[in-house]
C-alpha cells in the first residue's frame, strides 16, 4: 500500500492509495456539501442536484452517460447525506481513466430547464417513498426536532413543498458555490496509476475555479424535546432518541463507536438481550453519528404500542447503569472484535477503502492506514468509554416517537414526565 | 495466493486458497443438499434444518451458540438453495479456529423436539411472508411448473402443510443421510494458516461416518406450460418464464451468463432499453441459473396489467431476433465488462473468494483461480453465444403470470395461443 497525495493550484485535492496486488480499484469525487449547508428556502437542493449530475452535460445526454458508464462495466453510484455528496464507481483497472473522465464531465452539468422539472417529480416521488417508511420518517423527524433550527437538523431530501418552489436557478447557484474545486476531494483505491490520475485530472479539472465554500461548524447540545406524532395506519411504535456527542474531528469518536456496538449493536449488544432477546421489541439499535464539529448517538426501537412503557423503563435503566458503572471489559472486548472484524473486512475491498480514504481526507485532511484505526480502536478501554459517557449522558435525549393513534395504553408521554 | 487440498479418508473435503496479503479470512461448510434432495413427504426439510443447526448441539444451547459467534465478532449466515446449504463466516485471522471448532460443532446439531416444534412456526412465519412477495412467489411457483414433478422443482422452503406435518425424527434420518462427511466440503479463504485448520479438522471430524449420499441427476427440458394465477390483492402483473439452459458443469455456463446480462441486466440490456427504458415495464431482468447436471434461464418481468400484451410481444421479439440474429459484439464486449468486474470485484473479499471456491469444487471437483475464469469469460465468442441460442432457444420456454383478478383488457392467456 502506499499512499499519494497531490494539491493542485485551485486546491482541488487528489488523493490515492496504490494497492497492486488489488485486482480492481475504486475512484470518486467527494464533495464535502449537504443538507447542513442548505438554507430553509433551497432544503433538499443539494440531494436533487446528485439526481442531476446524471442528467447530462453540455457533451452528453442522459442517454449517454448511462451508456458510458454501461460499456466500462463499472459498479457505479452516488450518495448524499446531511454533510457530504459522493460520486463512486468500482471498477477494473483499464477503466479506471475512462471512468474518472466521465466523473470529471459529470462535475460539469448542465442542469437544463426542462431536466430539472422532469426530475423534480422523482424526488417528489422518492420524498412520498421515505414518508411512507416510518423506521427512516422517525430519524429524519427526530434529527430535526434535535437540532431544534441548527442547519445540521435538515432533512437530507427535503419536503415535498420546498422541492415543489425550488427552481433551477436556485440550484445552478448553489452548484456554483459548492462544487468548487476547493471543496471536493477526487480519491482513488486499489489497483491504478497514479501518474496517470494526476495528469487526467491536472488537465480537465486544473482550470476550475475556487469559491469560497464554507458552512457553519458548531457544536449543538440538542433540544432534548419530547414529542410523540400519531399517524392513523401504523401498527406499532417506532421511536427514535438522539443525544449529543463527539465530532468526527475528535480522538474520542472510536470510544463512541464501541458504546453504540455495546448498547445497541444487533445482535449480543444491552438493549438484544433486555429487548429483542426478550421478545419485548423487534428491533433495538444504536448507532454512532459523528459529523463535521458535533455528533450524536442516536438509537432506533421498535415495539408494540402495549410494550412502550416497559421498554422505556428498561432503556432508562440501561443508561443509568452506563452512567454508574460503565461498561464491563467482557463487553468491550467483544464490541472491539465486532468493530475490528467490520472494519477489516470492508478495507478489504477498494470500493471500501475509497470511503474511509476520502473521508478521512474531508474531516481530517490526513491519510490513516487500516492499522491506524485498528490501534485506535484497540487502544480504547473501558475507562474511556465511562468518561465520555459520563460528559454526554446517552440517557440525556431529544425524543420523537412515531406510533398509532392512542389506544388508551400508557403512551410514551406518561414516561416522559 | 496458493491453493491446498486435502481429502480426509472418510472422504470428508478441506479447501483453501491462502492469501497472505489479505488482512481477513472465511471459512465454511458446503453441504451437498437442499430441496432437490428431498422426497415431496419432506420438502423444506433442507431449509427447517440449517436454522435448526444454529439451536445447539448437545455441549451448547443456542444461547452459547449465540454468544460464542458474538465474541469473535465474526459475520456468520447460513443460506439453503435448490441444491446446497452453505454456513459461512468472514472474520479477522485470530479467530479462524476458533470460528472454525464452531461451525464443527454445529454440525452436530442436538436436534432436540422441543427446539424443532418452537422453529416449525418461524419456518411457517418465513413461508407466509414470502408467499406475500409476489416476485419471489412467482418464480418458486415457475420452477415446479417448469421442473413439472422433477425434484429441481421443489421449494426450497417448503409448504406450510409440509412443514406442519414434517417430524422430527425425518428431520434426523434426513440429517444423517445428508450431512455426512463424503457429502459435504470445508473451504477456507484469505490470510489463515492451513496446517492448523487441517489438524482442526481431522481431529474433529476424522471419525464422522460416510453415508450413501446420492442426488437424481439428469437433465430436465422443462414442461413449457403456460399458467396465470390471480390475486385479488396484486396491483400489477409479474411474469416468470423459464427455457432450459447448460449445466453447472457445462464449458458453455460463460456463455449462458453473458446472453442473461445481454438480454436482461437490470441496466443496459435489450430488456431496459425496450421495456424499461420505455416505461412498459417496472422491472425487467434475466438470469442463468446452473444447476448440477441442469440448468435454466429465467427472466422476471413486472408490468400493469394494461400493458402485458405489448411487453409479452416485445419479448417475443427479442427471442426472435436472437435466434436469427444472435447477439452483437458490441452488446458482447459490454456483457463481458459487467461480467468481469462483478467478477473480480466479489473475488476481492475472502468472503466472495470462498463462496467461488465452495462451489467450483462441489460442481466441478476443481480448483480455478480469477484468472481462469476470467480467461473463459474473456474467450466466449459471438458465435459461441448464438449456437447456444439455438440449441437451447430461450423464447420456448414455461411461463406463469400472477396477477390481479382479470380486469378485461387482453390477457398473457391470448398472448400464448
Amino acid at each position: 500500500m502506499e499512499f499519494k497525495h497531490k494539491i493542485l493550484s485551485n486546491d482541488l485535492v487528489i488523493i490515492g492509495e496504490v494497492n497492486k496486488s488489488a485486482k480492481s480499484a475504486a475512484v470518486g469525487f467527494f464533495v464535502k456539501t449537504g443538507s447542513r449547508d442548505e438554507t430553509e428556502q433551497i432544503n433538499g437542493v443539494s440531494h436533487f442536484l446528485e439526481h442531476m449530475l446524471f442528467k447530462g452535460t453540455e457533451k452528453l445526454s442522459a442517454l449517454e452517460v448511462n451508456k458510458a458508464f454501461d460499456r466500462t462495466g463499472a459498479q457505479f453510484n452516488a450518495a448524499t447525506s446531511e454533510e457530504n455528496t459522493v460520486f463512486y464507481a468500482a471498477l477494473l483497472p483499464e477503466y479506471v481513466i475512462e471512468v474518472t473522465q466521465l466523473w470529471i464531465e459529470l462535475m460539469k452539468p448542465a442542469l437544463r430547464d426542462e431536466d430539472f422539472n422532469i426530475e423534480k417529480n422523482v424526488i417528489k416521488e422518492e420524498i412520498a417513498m421515505y414518508k411512507d417508511m416510518p423506521s427512516f420518517d422517525v430519524m429524519d423527524r427526530c434529527r430535526t426536532l434535535h437540532f431544534d433550527g441548527h442547519p445540521c437538523g435538515n432533512s437530507v431530501l427535503g419536503s415535498e413543498e420546498c422541492i415543489e418552489t425550488l427552481t433551477a436557478e436556485q440550484m445552478r447557484q448553489y452548484f456554483t458555490s459548492r462544487y468548487a474545486p476547493n471543496n471536493m476531494v477526487f480519491a482513488c483505491a486499489g489497483n491504478f496509476d497514479w501518474g496517470q490520475i494526476c495528469s487526467t485530472i491536472e488537465e480537465a479539472c486544473g482550470g476550475w475555479q475556487k469559491q469560497a465554500a464554507t458552512r457553519i461548524l458548531e457544536h449543538h447540545a440538542g433540544s432534548k424535546k419530547k414529542q410523540r406524532i400519531e399517524k392513523a395506519n401504523l401498527a406499532c411504535e417506532h421511536i427514535c432518541s438522539i443525544s449529543p456527542c463527539v465530532s468526527a474531528q475528535d480522538p474520542r469518536r472510536f470510544a463512541a463507536a464501541l458504546l453504540a456496538v455495546i448498547v445497541g449493536d444487533s445482535v449480543g449488544s444491552r438493549f438484544f438481550w433486555e429487548l429483542v432477546d426478550k421478545a419485548l421489541a423487534e428491533a433495538a439499535t444504536m448507532h454512532f453519528g459523528p459529523m463535521d464539529g458535533t455528533g450524536t448517538l442516536y438509537s432506533y426501537i421498535r415495539c408494540s404500542s402495549k410494550n412502550v412503557s416497559k421498554v422505556l423503563d428498561i432503556v432508562r435503566c440501561i443508561f443509568e447503569d452506563l452512567l454508574q458503572s460503565g461498561v464491563t471489559e467482557d463487553e468491550l472486548e467483544k464490541a472491539k472484535n465486532k468493530v475490528l472484524s467490520a472494519l477489516v473486512i470492508k478495507n478489504e475491498l477498494p470500493m471500501g477503502r475509497l470511503v474511509d480514504l476520502g473521508f478521512s481526507w474531508t474531516y481530517l485532511q490526513q491519510y490513516r492506514t487500516i492499522e491506524d484505526d485498528v490501534r485506535a480502536v484497540k487502544a480504547v478501554t473501558a475507562q474511556d468509554i465511562h468518561s465520555l459517557i459520563k460528559q454526554f449522558n446517552p440517557g440525556d435525549f431529544t425524543q420523537l416517537s412515531l406510533g398509532p393513534t392512542d389506544s388508551g395504553e400508557a403512551t410514551p408521554r406518561k414516561m416522559w414526565c
